[in-house]
Parts: structure tokens; C-alpha cells; sequence
């Protein structure tokens, strides 16, 4: 029994899941000619109370599309120092949009409305560039599954309304607070110009993200997917999976959570773990106690069938997700409480 | 009976083709860890005698890719007047690359080596963009299926030599080629910095094209279609959908010949029909005479339940493939003599 | 006693106009705390009837910066396929803005509004991208100096309004269209969105050119030439050449354009010459018969201390200018009627 | 008598200079034809011991130009978080090479080489942008003109060459560290990849910068220089005042050092002064203890005809140069000490 702790990514579909993409409808999407993903689309948009949704391969080119809506080339974004869209696509906002990014030294990768205040520019002094988007995650990814209240949301948008900016959610794992936090999903749409979900984190679904937004936006948003290569064929068979995720696998992200909580209960007990931030969600953060060395934990976690990964500075990240079944849960319990 | 002529990306996987792909074995290729996928590229690669491959979800994204990889800002490329990448990548060559195109005025989309030399820019004349690349299709899109001869991509892979060029090869519908020229494609391999392949037209897969060049440059296109958003998780069941056409969707290619040259052949005896390029694959460009309008003609075929497409300027195109089949072609053949 | 026939960028300041440089206001003009920038600038822009002008370190920059104000990444400028944006901007377009150049087959450098509508892209079809900005050369540079007609402009303006296209003029030698045609300045600055005009050329100053258009537009050039780096500090001594030179050198071009012409008529005699495009301002553009060698002609003319220059093709170019003087035309005269 | 301490950038040429400017042997220098051009670009080379150098119109064009040199699209920069490149130049490090910026947290703009290998990514993980460049300051100007050891800069060079990356000196008022801290400037020459200098801060000269760095960067340098439309005619005026420039303002710099150290001890007695950054060379930083307002100290300062600027946060700088002259240093003392 190998236990792969690395990421929620790693989810393969269940037979369930294979038969109905299986016998999903499908036509040539290039051409919006797909009934499975406008139904997608469709579904997703009113989820969220939004008008309009649009699949992609990946959810890096859906927050870069995203990025594209609503900047120029020069132009600035506001954003946490954790944040995905800095860190981990590839340098994408730069290369696609032509946008720097202002960092804010964040909570746990939540920023606030004041910190996002004092982050824009002076739209008349043209020497530095014009911030025109922030950028928020939710669950924080590098932050720790770390999520938003509304009321916070709500007062950063208030903040971009008052100083025209545009402000996006990568919503890579919004299921998870939905599911955490009790929280209504059109609260979401009502703030947000534009959200990136993910299908195949928590959702399990093998690939595909959406990105939500206006009409307008998501018109302009299928020209510059077309440009970036992420026009495809016959994708119904990965639209249908995220169909049976949506109808399936939202509320079991309970039992992560739980689990995950599990697991940081028991970490908590241990004398070479110096601290654990709080587990909101799926993914659980912890450092070690000055003397341990993150590399030969891991590798005496791995001498066990459990694999979890480093993210430098002594600092361990451990994320719960579909294929992590209740069986290895108990395995993994036992094996943390004997160490 | 619906008889689509309009594209070769329309044709849907066979019940067998599916059952294929939903037995795959998947892994989450962002680690590349999918060993179908894996399996797809090598046995691409293989296949033209090149050193690696790379899947990617559309071709858009191959070539654009291959782009980046040859060029930098500022820099252009010479291709055909009639090129895709051109034409139809939504502007991705100056969005994606920051590079211009020099078009020639070639023959049904196929430029010669001559062509090539005086098209190139004095690297000493800084005024004018430095010349970096040279794009061919073949078989070619909007040439109506011409294909070239590999004596006539040799001379130009000379030219590309002694004036410091890349040479890469928009393969989309290279298995055509092949089968109609009996051509060997390791030859392909050998003249080529890079060929893209598509496994979504004629091979008659739902999704995929797969970019092939030397480890170095892959592993270079690695990092490119990350910050594209063409990364992607348990891409394996396309990849498999990818092997199936492979093994059996190639030699069948013919067939699709056979049928465009028998619909020019009962064209060509039409009063209507002004001239047809030459049929060399399955793709047939015609033209009509004086007097006759191609949005009427659409029309009445579209009464006739027979779907083909207008080119602009009195051009119409028809484009045979794998959904195509011989009872839909006796019903084409009837009905155009009875036009 | 060197005559140099190649540009009219060569020229040099005048004793006068050194002076008047010399005793100009500065300020820094970073800040737009520069007198005498502030009113060259306010100065073109009256003369041509448009709201706002900014001052620029090249005519190179200002187009690039008129094709950035109109154009997104990706979107399409139809140009003649001799423009300068095209050619000599060293690929800025792409570089700068991320646009393609869809190129017209015009007369002389000069295009019709009928071309131009048959080169939109239908802007609902995304593969193709969208066009959004016609630029037009007045006079012609490497057409010949040739100069539109205000009512073939204005065709072409009703073009781009029913197609929502901006008008940008490369208006480098706009002044010596204006002679040549005995032209009201305020009729262009009425047809276009954008207008740059050069006061390096025919109007002698050393450096400069100037970009106009509305308010907002310029409010915006001015974040523009920031990022491209044309901000200066104290850039007044530079403007002072340039108003200078609208007081004093406008209406001598005549001069260079009888000179230009009365070349043109002893060329007309030589048998070795096979054409002479027509001549209506101050360039010359002629062919060799069979048989005569560009290179040569150069080389025989150099001896004689006459230098102009080759457009390859054995094509030649004369261009007569400010420093070229009645003295040195009358020997240029006496040695081609020998020749 | 009104006395401008906002900026070194507002200095107006001498007498002497402009006599020196307007006697400029000129040329085209877009086809490197200007022998002033020529020799400025020699003469500062080999100042600093390096091979070449190019005349730009602006600090900002030097040093976006190294960017682009040393940099691909989605590559990564770090500099400190103060850095002219990343605030000051418009976000051209994005638009004009599509580069993001990784910000360390500096001491007055200065940052360190263990600073730097812990903010190089990793080049195998693709997720991340690839680090290519360093860049440094000196002096600093957000960080109140503080100046390297060379020891220092030398340990960066030792990271940048163990991790393939560039080193890059923005080195608008590098004259000003040389004469505070009796560096040799070959030293510098020696470490870097490639220096920026200004001629208009310091020095006095109205315009210009020049970029150094090896033959073969400044020969691809000329070509970027073109495309952000940097190329410009008879330059030789403004690189005159140049030459002037260094022949005659160096060693005076060691003044406005002197003039800055007594502002900052008159400062220091000050009770509504909370705390003053070290003062190294023309630039005082200070702030303003709890209840004192920065824009009332400006404004009463203003009454007494002294103009300095605020940097936010109750932070006040002030700058001395070439035009803040004996007499008004005598009235600034005199005023602040009764203040």
C-alpha cells in the first residue's frame, strides 16, 4: 500500500467516474460544438451565480487568461508572497501578460484590505506601473489551506472598486472552503470579476480547470485560450468527469479535513515538531524542532509507504485528498504515533 | 445521415479507440509520471527517428512552442503566405514569441529554397528584424493538401544552415503525407529542428498533438508549455487515444485520398466549377465559375444533409476522414452528379 | 566638396539653428517642466489641428508607441508591404506590442481603402486575430516619396470607423507631402487618431519627432515612451532645433523636390537607365537597364564624391535634402549628363 | 533664489558645457557616424576597463536593454526591493522582457550574496521562472545613496558565476560612490556583465546614459537600442556635454557629499527629526518623529523657496548636485538651524 501524501493532484477517477466519461456526448469544442462542456460550463457558471464559465487544460492557463482579461502589458498586480500565480506558473504573468507583480507579506498567504491599499501605485505617477488587479487564493496553497472570510473578501473589493481594479479569485481549491467554512458559492461570484476552479484537486477529475466570469469576459477569454494552445477537440470525456466531481465529490472534502486534523492532532504530540499551523483544510504545514533534518524524515516516512513533501526551511507539507482512503488513514495515524 | 466535409478534427473516437484509452494506465504527468503518455512520446519520437517528444492538447500549442524554442523578441520567421501559424494561432507567434512573420508567396502553401534565401533579412542591417526561422506545413492546410517533395525540403534545410535558421516542420497532417507520398519518416526526422504531429485529424483522436526535436530543446519545451497552461495531470487517457490511432488509423489514410480524388474527379465535369487544385490528399480546394455563389451552394448541399465549407473569394473546401465512411461517400458521389 | 544623396537624415544644424538651440529654456522634462519641449509640442500639434503632441527621441519610437496606444497583444496592423513599421523598426511591432503585420500589395507604398477592407479579419472568427489598427506612410519612404490624396485617406477612415480600426500616420515626411500637395496640415490631423511627425529629415533638426493626437491618447504615450525609455531631462535644447525648424525649413523642401526632379530628368536620357518611379518630392527611386551593375554605379558615382545608395534589386535611391545646396546640385547635374 | 534639493536630475548645463556641446563635431550615429558619439562611448569604457559602450537617451533605456540582454521572456531578476528597475522604470522589466522580479529585502537598497543564493529557484523545477540575472545599485537611490564594498559586489559575482547568472550594475550615480569611497572604477568593470551610467544626475550633462559591456552584448545592445526606438541622428551635442562632463564634474561631486553630511548633523539636533540613514554620498533620507507631518514640512520649506520631496511614510529625502551651489548651502544651514 503506497500512501502518496505529495498532493491532491495525484487523484486517479474511480471506475465511476471512467464509465461516465466513457459515455459522455462529445463534439468538436474548437468549434463550441461539445453539449458536455457547455453543460460544464454551464453548471459550474451557476454554481457560483456567475454568467459564464469556460474549460481549460490546466489551472495555470486559466489564472493566466485571467490575468490577461484584465491587465496590459506593464501594468501590476497585487498579490500575496505565497501566491501561485508568482510562484509556480513558470513566470507566466510576466510571459503572457507583460505584468510584474507587488508581493504582500501575507497571513498564512490571506491578504488584507489595508495591505492591498497601500499596495497600489499612484495611477498618475507613470514612472512605476499601473496596478490594475489583485489576485487572491482561496484555500491558500503555499499558506496552508489557510480561507477567506467573506467579510474580508468583501472589503478588499471594496477597496478595488474604489481604485478600478479588477480582482480574481484562483479558486484552484474554493471547494475545499466552501466545504470548510459552510460557505454559499454566489457569495463568491458576487465579489469576484473573474474565478479559477479546479477539477482535478480535491475533485479528483484527471485534468481541467474552468475560469467564471461576465459574458463579455469569457467571450474574450475563448480568443485568448485559442492563442495560448488550450483550444482542444473532442473534450467532452474530460468535461464529463468533471460533471460526475461536481454531482460526487464535493462534500466527502469533509473527511479530508478531518483527516488532515487527525494528523496534525497527532503531530502536535511529538517532540521533533516545532510548530503546525493551523489546518483549516486539506494540507497541513508543520517545521521541525531545531536537530531534525526535513530530508531524512521524509525519507524514513517513505521506508513506510508514506510519501510527503519538503518545502525548504525545515518546513513539511502533508495534503489529504480522494485517494487517500480511510484504510491508509489508519495506517498513517499508527505510524506518526509510533514514531 | 449527416455528412460532414467541413474539417478532418471533427471524427470521434471508435467504441474501440475508447475502450483503449479508458483502460490506460494514468499518472500525473506534471511530474511526469504518466507512463502512457510517456509511452505516446517516445514511440512518436521513435517513429520519425527523432530524440524526444512532448504531448501537448492542441497543435496551436506544438507550434507555438516550437516558435519560442527557435526565436527570440523581435525576431521573424518566414513561412508561407497561406500558414497556419499565421493565420489560424490567433496572432500566437507575435502574443507568444514577440516575432514577425515574412510571408512568401509560395505555391498551394508549399515555399521553395530560393524563395527562402531572398527572404531573409542581412543579420548585420539592425534596422530590419533578424531572421531566425523558417515554417513549412505538410501536408499543407490552405494549399488544399499539397505535399512536399523531401528533395524540396533538403534545399531548403541547406539555406536554413548557411544562414544560421531553424527549420521546423507543421506536421498536423503529416501522416498524409506519408501514406500519399510513401514517404519514410525518419527522413522527416533527420531535416527537421522540430516537427509537430497531430493525432486529432486524420489519425482521428479527440485531443493531442505531440512536438518532437532534440532532448535538449524538449526538455526546454517543457518549461514553455508549462507557462502556457498546457501542463496537464492524467493526460494518459488521451495519450492512449494517441497510441490507438498510431497502430491503426494510418494506412487508412488512403481511403480518405481515394474519396477526395473521386469527388474531384465528378467536379470536374460540373459546368459550375471553375477549376480544382490538385487532389493529393484529402483535402480538395475548388473554385466556381462566374456566376455561382459559394454561400448558395453550401446551402443546397446542406439540404442534402452534405456539410462543406467556403474559403472566401468564390473557394470552397471538402476534407474527407476517418468518420467519413464509404456509404456517405456513394451518397456524395450521387448526389454531386445529380447537381 | 562630399555630397551625400544616400538620406536626408544626415543633415547637420545650421549656424542659426545651433544658436537658437543654444539659447533655449530647459527644464526637466521628466517632470514636463521643460519650456521649450512644452511648446514644440503644443506648437505641432496646433499646426496639424490636434489636441496634444509628445516629443520623442526617434520617429522609430513614436510609431511604436502610436501601434502600442491602438493595438493589444496579438491583434493584427494592415500596413503597405513597404512600411517602415514593417521593415525598419527592427520587428518593434512584435517586440514592442506584440502585433502582426498584415501586409498590402499597394502602389507605391501607398494603399486604398479597398484593400484595406479585404484584409480585415472577420472579428467573431478568434483562430485569426483581430484587426484593430491601419497605418498609412505619407510621403512614401520606400515607395518612392510618394503622397496620398486626402480623399483616398479619407476612404480609408470611413473604412476604419465602420470597422472599429484606429488610423495611425507614419508621417516622417508629412512635411514635404504638404508642399508637394499644397495641403492644409489640419486636413490630416482631422482624418487620423495619431500622427508622427520627424524633424530630423527635411526640416534639418538633428534629432526628434513628435506624436499627436488627442489628449487622453498622449496622456497615455506618455507611461509609453517612459517604459521604452524616451524620457529625458533637459531635452529643450533638442526642441529648439525642432522649432526652429518649423519656422525656417518648411517651405524650402520645394527646393529639394525641383532638385529631386531635375536628377530625374537627366536620368530619363541615360540608356542605362531601365525606370524612374515618379518623382513628386524630395526621393528617387530608378532601375537599372540589363546589363548594369547597382554596386558599380555606386562605386563610379563615390569616386566622383556623390553618394547614394542601393534598395538591392538593382534599384538605386537618391535623396535630396537641406544640406545638399544649389552648388552641389549643379555639379550632381554636370556629372550625370556626362556619365 | 530658489533652491531645487529634489533631485540631481534637474541640473542645467554651464556656460562652459554648452559652448562645448554646440562646437560638437556631429554625425548620423544611427549609422554610427558621430565622432563625439564615438568617443564618449570609448572614453567611459575605458574608464570603467570594459570593451564597449552605447550612448541612450536614457537611464532607463541602459538598463532595460541589459535586461533584455541577459534575460529571456518568464526569466526571473532579483534586485533589492528598492530597485529603480523593478519601481521606477515604468514595470518595463515586464513589458519590455517579459521578466519578473524577485525583491530581497535589503540594507538601504544593498544586498548580499547570501541574500541572493537563497532567492535563486531551482533550474530543474520548471513550475518556477528560471533565475538569469542579477541586478545592484550604486549608489542606491531609493535607499539613500549608500555604496557598495567592492568585496561585497565581489561575493555576488562568485553566486551569479557558480549559478550561470548575469550581473548587471545599474550605475545611475556610480560617480558618486567612486569618489566617497576612492573605488577604482576597472574594478568595476572587472565584476560586471554590464554597467548602466548617467551623465545627468552628477554629472551635469542634460541627457544621455551609457551601457558597458563586452563587444558582443553592445553589438546585440545597438539592435535592442533600435527596437525600443533609442537610435537617434547628430547625438554628438548631447554626448559632448558628456565629455564635458566627466572631464570637469567628477571630483566636485565630493561637495555635494560634503553639503549632504552638514544638512544631515544640522538634522540630527533637530527634535522634530526621528531618525537620518547614514549619509554616504548626495542623498539624505530622514524622517519625521510622531506628530510631525512630512507634507508640512515641505510646504513651510517651500515658503523659505527650499523644495524637497517626500518618500511616503513621513520620510523625507534630500539630494545635492551641481546646481546647489555654496551661497544657497549657507541659506539651507541657516534656515534649517533656526527651524
Amino acid at each position: 500500500m503506497e500512501i502518496n501524501l505529495i498532493s491532491d493532484t495525484i487523484t486517479k477517477p474511480t471506475y465511476e467516474m471512467l464509465q461516465y466519461m466513457f459515455n459522455a456526448q462529445v463534439g468538436d469544442d474548437v468549434y463550441k460544438q461539445d453539449p458536455t462542456v457547455i453543460e460544464l460550463e454551464t453548471r459550474v457558471a451557476e454554481f457560483f451565480g456567475m454568467e459564464a464559465g469556460l474549460f481549460f487544460p490546466s489551472g495555470t492557463m486559466a489564472n493566466q487568461t485571467a490575468i490577461k482579461l484584465h491587465t496590459q502589458p506593464g501594468e501590476q498586480l497585487i498579490a500575496d508572497k505565497y501566491a501561485h500565480v508568482y510562484h509556480y506558473e513558470g513566470g507566466g504573468a510576466s510571459f503572457n501578460s507583460g505584468v510584474s507583480c507587488c508581493l504582500i507579506d501575507g497571513n498564512r498567504g490571506m491578504i488584507n484590505a489595508a495591505q492591498v491599499a497601500a499596495a497600489i501605485n499612484d495611477p498618475e505617477f507613470y514612472h512605476s506601473p499601473l496596478t490594475s488587479l489583485v489576485c487572491v487564493e482561496n484555500t491558500t496553497n503555499k499558506g496552508g489551506g489557510a480561507c477567506y472570510e467573506l467579510e474580508d473578501l468583501r472589503e478588499i473589493k471594496k477597496v478595488c472598486d474604489d481604485n478600478n481594479l479588477k480582482f480574481h479569485l484562483d479558486g484552484a481549491r474554493i471547494w475545499n472552503a466552501l466545504v470548510a467554512k459552510r460557505q454559499n458559492p454566489k457569495e463568491f461570484g458576487a465579489i469576484f470579476d473573474t474565478i479559477s476552479v479546479c477539477l482535478s484537486k480535491g475533485l479528483g477529475a484527471p485534468i481541467g480547470s474552468v475560469l467564471l466570469g461576465s459574458k463579455a469576459d469569457i467571450h474574450r477569454a475563448l480568443r485568448i485560450r485559442k492563442i495560448l494552445g488550450g483550444g482542444m477537440r473532442q473534450v467532452g470525456y474530460l468535461a464529463a468527469a468533471g460533471l460526475y466531481a461536481l454531482a460526487h465529490n464535493i462534500e466527502r472534502l469533509a473527511e479530508d479535513h478531518r483527516r488532515a486534523k487527525e494528523i496534525a492532532a497527532v503531530l502536535s504530540t511529538k517532540p521533533w515538531v516545532a510548530a503546525i499551523e493551523p489546518v483549516e483544510t486539506n494540507i497541513l504545514i508543520f517545521s521541525l524542532a531545531e536537530g531534525y533534518n526535513d530530508q531524512l524524515l521524509i525519507e524514513k516516512l517513505k521506508q513506510k509507504n508514506i510519501s510527503i513533501s519538503s518545502m525548504g526551511h525545515n518546513k513539511l507539507r502533508i495534503v489529504t485528498h480522494l485517494d487517500y482512503r480511510e484504510v491508509m488513514h489508519t495506517y498513517v495515524i499508527e505510524t506518526l504515533q509510533k514514531f
